[in-house]
């Protein structure tokens, strides 16, 4: 990584800095280990002890800090500690192997419009009518549909799957392996089968063999992303069928994430790794769905809620909710809830003198 | 897409119509969004007040509805709305970019036998002793292992993976990066291990390093999938040790679900996005598996059953049967125990109450 | 496969024989399925009687099985079956087709160092100053980023991708479309988020636009994994942030597991199938992790602990514990509470009879 002096990273992040602001650091580091030419990353007060382990000779700090009795000759103070983390790496990040123009291997359809400085990598594959705008980092083993449009700055890493008529906002970064545009996972049988009986009768004895060969739904839409979103590694966004599947500006989607067909994402969420959204659900936006949470098809799960990890959404959450549990109920009354299970053998017993024995 | 008279489209579906038989539409669209080409799908009722928001002429209605008192210039009427979906969308569904011959960039071995009809895209690998049926359409980057035999009318998305000695039938669909074929999870320890004492005493007081070292048991079965399987993105198949893995004809699956080695999948069943489903277990004929179920390992899934989404199964389950909940219980039984935990912090109080005090 | 005389298979398993030591079998079976040159496996008392339905004329059976009674010509006998497994189907497994040598059409950095006896697929990228063991196998479609070091017989199944400085051990195998190395999930907001809100405040009411712009925390880490380590199919691996993630010298992770950033995964440990491990958490040694068992952020899971599937653990975990639940708690009590849950609804009951009513 290319060497800083203090005062420049400092500046950068719009931090104050004490000390000698000439000392070069090459990269930040764990108190504990960073080594001399190491910029320790000390921003909680709780790993100010671990400088003593390490080698650094600079350090970024909490507000504060006693930076000359920790024997350091430079610090940085970040009263704001994860954030400046988001600076710092930043600035140290490791630059990407990705040379301008197409590699010759790739494999560009002519009528497809790459914008200026795109650095196409080895066995790229793109269709016919794609844009990609200024900027795109695209590298090795990657394909993208016929009629697909990203805006500029793209980064797809490899392996990354863009399906067909997929339209994508500017500074989207898809992590390897990541699917966008699959098709829905929609099918119909002649008669109505086993899970429309089970819905609406509460029984399962009318299931039989006639009623469950599906035919296919097949997905017409497509998926629009926007501005700013991750895709992570492995993760899959599906079609719609008549509309589009949507994720709205700034979402940020982990590994291993499914979004099922005509789902409506909203801006600025996070969504979890190994999250399931199945069909037809709206999450507005600023929501946070904790790792491994799932939602029903069909149901709105309003703005600024958080479903804790692992939760199973089968209802309309109203805006602002915190839910956890499966299904996933409020988390004040999950939490009263959760108490009363854990004292609930003794309970019984309690109960079982009371009545003299209950079975 | 293409255009299609209203005529033409309703005799496809079987379907009666009204009006203008000789109207165009280019796409079916939400009623909403429709311009004046396009069909609007309003064959739920609730949604035939949207058709004033949109411009469409022409309609698939619920049967009976007053197309006139609508405004239409014409109407297709579906007494079955999802079954007329998947016609309406079959017949208006994107041509694949997949122009029929073998791409130059593709490494065909010499010994792969493939049908009349197929599109090998860029990128392609086929193994030795390959054999895939007529009309298939295998897109870019997909790789298929020695041995593995694919009947008729396959559809090989970007990036799958079918590994060696696969049996697959006809009009399989895989989207991308889908994995048939990777090897089991089974591995074993010289002395019993960690797992099998918690399973054998309910106790870990065994545990220590000599009992870990896992050995792997290879993977000597294979898959085998029947004809009109659908199988999702980033999904996987894993091969069978002695046998094969096996999935019935006419089962779907959706993205991101595990199925792991030895296990049955019955025909006619749904594997819902992040299904799992361990090692050995049988799904029987025509069962549904909710969003994120698992099924623990030598389980039986008896046929015609439903389990919810988000459910573990871990003991066997009969024929046709509803179940919910982690350990999955029936249904009814769920309910009722949800409900009384839903009261348990009030009926706790209560207790308290009568007993004078409870701890 | 290869034909096997019964005593050289014996005498490679370390496992007594009886009869005909000479006869030769071509592929083990299982019983009631096994041809005349295979090799039935039956060490499990429950499948003896399947002998009589298959052809077989050599097996393996438990200790002391009557093996002349069970009309065998020959037999070897395994006093621990799963373990007898890994031997048998090792001897037998089937070759894989990766023949020494740089495919024509892998792209492979001039700066890469590949051992001796490599095997390098087609498609394949190999990027800047990648050190790759002896006796490689790389399938086709793999990539692996610049600065990646990979120990000695490796063996990379299709469509793997190992990202840039990724460092691992001897013996690694990973299945198709594996990602180790992907950028971990970390964003912060310039002001407190709803997150953040969440857990220090127990409320959602200061949620709002303004706390949701999220800002990308850069992986400047890597992953580091040791010796004899295997990563299922479309399993992802997520960099450190300034440190590595990393794993555990015999450690097995399964098909569509999640590793988050920071994470340290301790030795032979199993992850089983979509297990989702949140940043910075401590997995100890010898951990067993079931299918779609998740654990959150910075938690610690102590050595020798089993976590049932589906569990979701918010807590750390003292080692040697048997978790089950979500939120999990110990087996005992978990068990002793769903006793409970089970018998609620009657309890309940008999409350409101003492009570005279109670809502």
């Amino acid at each position: 990584m290319t060497p800083h002096r203090i005062a420049d990273v400092a500046a950068a992040l719009g931090l104050e800095h004490a000390g000698d602001g000439d000392l070069v650091v090459r990269a930040p580091a764990p108190p504990a280990q960073a080594g001399p030419e190491e910029l320790a990353v000390a921003m909680d007060p709780k790993f100010l002890g671990d400088l003593a382990k390490g080698r650094a000779r600079a350090a970024v700090l909490p507000a504060g800090a006693d930076w000359q009795g920790l024997g350091l000759a430079a610090a940085i103070f970040a009263p704001r500690a994860r954030y400046a983390m988001a600076g710092l790496t930043a600035r140290f990040q490791h630059p990407l192997d990705a040379p301008a123009g197409v590699h010759p291997s790739a494999i560009v359809d002519p009528s497809a419009q790459i914008g200026p400085g795109a650095s196409i990598g080895p066995f790229v594959v793109i269709g016919r009518d794609v844009t990609i705008g200024a900027n795109a980092r695209i590298l090795s083993h990657v394909s993208i549909g016929a009629g697909a449009r990203i805006g500029d700055d793209a980064l797809l890493m490899e392996g990354v799957r863009i399906g067909a008529r997929t339209r994508i906002g500017h500074r989207f970064v898809a992590h390897p392996n990541a699917v966008a545009g699959a098709d829905g996972f929609s099918f119909v049988t002649p008669e109505p089968g086993a899970v429309e009986a089970a819905k609406d009768r509460g029984a399962s004895d009318v299931f039989g063999a006639a009623a469950t060969v599906y035919v296919r739904i097949h997905s017409l839409g497509s998926v629009a992303i926007g501005d700013d979103v991750e895709l992570g590694a492995g993760a899959c966004l599906d079609r719609g069928t008549l509309k589009d599947t949507t994720i709205g500006n700034g979402t940020k989607i982990d590994n291993l994430v499914q979004v099922g067909h005509n789902v409506t994402v909203g801006e600025h969420c996070l969504l979890c790794a190994h999250v399931g959204i199945a069909g037809s659900a709206v999450i507005q936006d600023r929501v946070v769905l904790g790792g491994k949470a799932g939602v029903a098809d069909h149901l709105t799960i309003g703005h600024d809620s958080v479903v804790a990890g692992g939760s199973g959404v089968g209802a309309n959450v109203p805006p602002r909710s915190v839910m956890i549990g499966s299904p996933a109920i409020k988390r004040d009354e999950f939490n009263r809830m959760w108490m009363a299970m854990r004292r609930l053998p003794r309970a019984m017993d309690k109960l079982r003198e009371l009545t003299g024995g209950l079975r």
